[in-house]
């Protein structure tokens, strides 16, 4: 059975959301979920859900990070911490998978430290699933790497692709690189650089891609550095979140409107559960020797139920071994 | 009179949307406006809105510079181009303000080599005024330089700040510095330099902000170098492009969603009119001795309109002036 270890203290609502989210997990998937976190906080919190499921058990760990420590010092130090005894869980090979909502940077270096990389990469990078108006997309680098030199961004298009192609079940996914416009003499001469090498890596590559490409669904992998991308996708957040504050509000400005919006009140739930990140679970870390999750820190129930299964997905698929092997092929050529 | 020049061969639709956008803005503003064009395609246009209003007047030029042509060659080529010409009648001081929706990085370009740079500053930045969930926000730069240095970023934040108080009428402007995360140690190399440089300015700096903060209305000048400006402004669009996609769809999808959807249609319009940047006009090109007002290529009637309203109230309020004093004090310090 698939064991994927779960950081019970990751989530804003820790351990309430977590813990609730791998219940759901439990119930629905044939994985063996192990929570990682305060023990008796974790207890009190799975009584809630009786007849607790027998796949789920507890390791204890005594420290938390919290969402805004230094991740490098904060992961050396508290070594008894929720996300550094996850990395050690997937290092000794105690857990297929481990998922976490908590400080998004902490996780990325505890599963660089403890797994290393992949055999070839030279940098992991945080792969974000993105709805669009057709097939779901990958944002690749979500901001674990914010001084990337143009050979990771090379590497991140590889190993995204591997992820669409495998996961997500899209056949030779075209792959672009973020840029100011769509000729190839844009941008700096890093992105440059970069475009030189996707378009001889093999891959399907469609050329340079704007921030206009992102929801239209024409392009399957969008490749850029951790900086650029952390900003498109908490701007996307942004506005959906906007947009929908306003619609909440105008709607509610007048009598017509509110009887409107009762009646059509289904489609707004179907079209929220498509703009949803929640739905398609956590953000891939790709390139590490191991697999993990990273979730919001937002995540409701429903997001580590979600994540929970994304990352038996990627056991079960072996997205790394399709990876190794693709940067295999591109080394030897 | 304050006089504008307005490329009619500007937008996608030109010259029909700028013609026509020229004729509302004669009409409700007291403008003297100059038609930079094609003579007699514009003189054809213009016999459509009979009468023609007094304060418009043509100037010829015999070539145009397409969306996709390179800037810095197309200007230098193109010598009777709308936009070169738009240039010239700025350094000769025969208009106070241009307004063009056509190439960008070809008005950037133009607007810059013909009008300089205003004393003290070092390069020319794109602001972008986008709605928010309270008062609208400038941010800057939104593409005209993709390769910033720290001091452009403080440059930028004096200028987006000048603009922010006396267009936008908001008193002490809060600027924020675009980054991966709050707190002051986060980010590359470049966005510490520019953190500290922001921090001693004088302005109203309230430090780091994410993409998260962009359409919540708690910052009003929000900081970045062009290329990530340029990604976050144009995955915004991105975003309400999609999200007004989905919902048609999804309303459309059963009767009582149809018939919500009638119901609710004018709160629809009213939120879609807050989230539209056409109501704000074009960007300000700040940086530049002159006023030069860059125009989304997609323009409407209305969106020239107001491109050419922001014009005027950019001459009338004298940003320029203020900009020049914002920066003089911070050199003398």
């Amino acid at each position: 059975m698939i064991r994927i270890g779960l950081d019970a203290m990751g989530s804003d609502n820790a351990p309430f959301g977590d813990v609730e989210g791998a219940v759901l997990a439990a119930r629905e998937f044939d994985y063996e979920i192990i929570l990682v976190g305060n023990e008796s906080l974790i207890r009190k919190e799975l009584e809630k859900y009786k007849p607790i499921p027998s796949n789920i058990s507890i390791h204890h760990a005594s420290e938390v990070i919290g969402m805004h420590e230094q991740p490098v010092l904060s992961v050396r130090r508290k070594k008894d911490s929720s996300i550094v005894i996850l990395g050690n869980l997937a290092k000794e090979k105690k857990v297929d998978a481990i998922v976490s909502a908590g400080n998004t940077g902490a996780v990325v270096c505890a599963a660089t430290l403890k797994c290393r990389l992949l055999q070839g990469i030279e940098r992991a990078g945080i792969g974000i699933v993105m709805p669009t108006l057709k097939d779901p997309m990958v944002m690749i680098d979500g901001g674990a790497n914010i001084d990337a030199k143009p050979y990771h961004l090379l590497q991140y298009g590889i190993m995204a692709s591997a992820y669409s192609e495998h996961i997500l079940g899209i056949k030779s996914p075209r792959a672009g690189l973020l840029n100011v416009g769509e000729e190839e003499s844009k941008g700096t001469g890093f992105l440059k650089e970069a475009y030189t090498l996707l378009e001889s890596s093999g891959l399907n590559f469609i050329g340079n891609v704007e921030g206009r490409d992102f929801f239209i669904g024409d392009c399957d992998v969008i490749v850029c550095d951790g900086l650029v991308g952390n900003v498109a996708l908490k701007v996307s957040e942004s506005v959906v979140y906007a947009f929908g504050e306003m619609l909440k509000k105008e709607l509610k400005s007048s009598f017509l409107a509110s009887i409107g919006a009762m009646l059509s009140k289904n489609a707004f739930r179907s079209m929220k559960k498509k703009m949803d990140y929640t739905e398609y679970g956590g953000a891939p870390l790709l390139g590490v020797d191991g697999v993990c999750i990273i979730g919001h820190g937002s995540s409701t129930p429903k997001a580590i139920k979600n994540a929970i299964r994304v990352a038996g997905e990627e056991v079960i698929k072996n997205v790394n071994q399709h990876i190794v092997e693709a940067i295999a092929v591109r080394r030897e050529e």
